[in-house]
């Protein structure tokens, strides 16, 4: 990104505010219906300012989808324990995330947005993929790393699509610990159990 | 639906070019960007007809997500084999469903829209839950019913998003028998398997 000099960045303030209301745009209407104006209305700012910090309405997006934890650092955390405990703890790592703000939060609004827009597309899949589950497959040192993180991806996915936007009245009334042990046992599955000799 | 006498309704021919121009579009460019006057460029009929035989965009996407099979005769063939085979034989249906038109058919469709859409979010749920895994788990007399079914459509709603729709490569290049072969075991589980006590 090219540095702008002698410009008066505005404080960061005014960019968290633009933030917010972008995720709560986003998240409410998703990308289609978000616009630069009206995220600048909601935060009390200029659409020139808006334009001035992110450029875009796809780099805005792209801002707000910042994962809310280090993928590296809670990795290492999940792969901490081993193989037998990593199922449990990536789909814990993921109800919590997603519980901590009441489902309103980023990754749900990327994953209304990746499954409309296939310009994000990549944005979720390169997430989860790239820097959350080949990091985890490789350091637990499994066969079929590729076809076991996009196994454990569909069951994530699933999850957050179940509980968290079409809210199946069954998965949405568990607690996090009860939704964990529900899911955590395919999870563990799909990273313990040999491959189907069908595909191997 | 109030019934309008002595006004012609236009041949069942047209009103097919106006769903399989709506199907495309919804398909391809989500809910929000899909327009009644584009629908009927596409079909080459008057705006006015796609008003006439659907009423509202709303209205014309539920015609499009029609499912492709009639859910209470293929549910009676996934039971029919017993609790053993159900979970394969229900992950076959989708994955034949889905594959059948190279994923640009409805119910990819439908899950972009659902997934982005609130209003659109119940027409989903309610075709998966009340309308094909209720009466699957009904049938095959299981317990905690409801919690299976939601189990059961997070599986298949995220073999459906990551294969289908951010087509992560280990899944989207699996042929159909592979993907049954790796998820159909996961769930089987959630069919057969003792629910964790610390939901019961």
């Amino acid at each position: 990104m090219a540095e702008e000099r002698g410009r008066r960045p505005g404080s960061p303030q005014t960019r968290d505010s633009i933030l917010e209301a972008a995720v709560a745009s986003f998240t409410a209407q998703g990308y289609a219906q978000t616009t630069i104006r009206g995220v600048a209305r909601e935060a009390g700012v200029d659409p020139a300012l808006v334009m001035h910090f992110f450029g875009s309405k796809e780099r805005l997006f792209e801002a707000c989808v910042i994962w809310p934890f280090d993928p590296e650092e809670r990795m290492a955390a999940v792969t901490a324990g081993g193989l037998d405990s990593a199922g449990e703890q990536v789909v814990r790592l993921f109800v919590d995330t997603w519980d901590e703000r009441d489902g309103r939060n980023p990754i749900v609004a990327l994953m209304r947005t990746a499954m409309s827009q296939e310009s994000s597309e990549h944005l979720l899949r390169d997430f989860l993929h790239t820097r959350l589950l080949m990091p985890l497959v490789t350091a637990l040192e499994l066969d079929h790393a590729e076809l076991r993180a996009g196994l454990v991806a569909s069951q994530l996915l699933g999850l957050g699509a179940a509980r968290y936007i079409l809210r199946f009245d069954s998965l949405a009334g568990l607690s996090a610990d009860e939704a964990v042990a529900c899911v955590a046992p395919a999870v563990q599955r799909y990273l313990s159990d040999p491959i189907p000799t069908a595909v191997t």
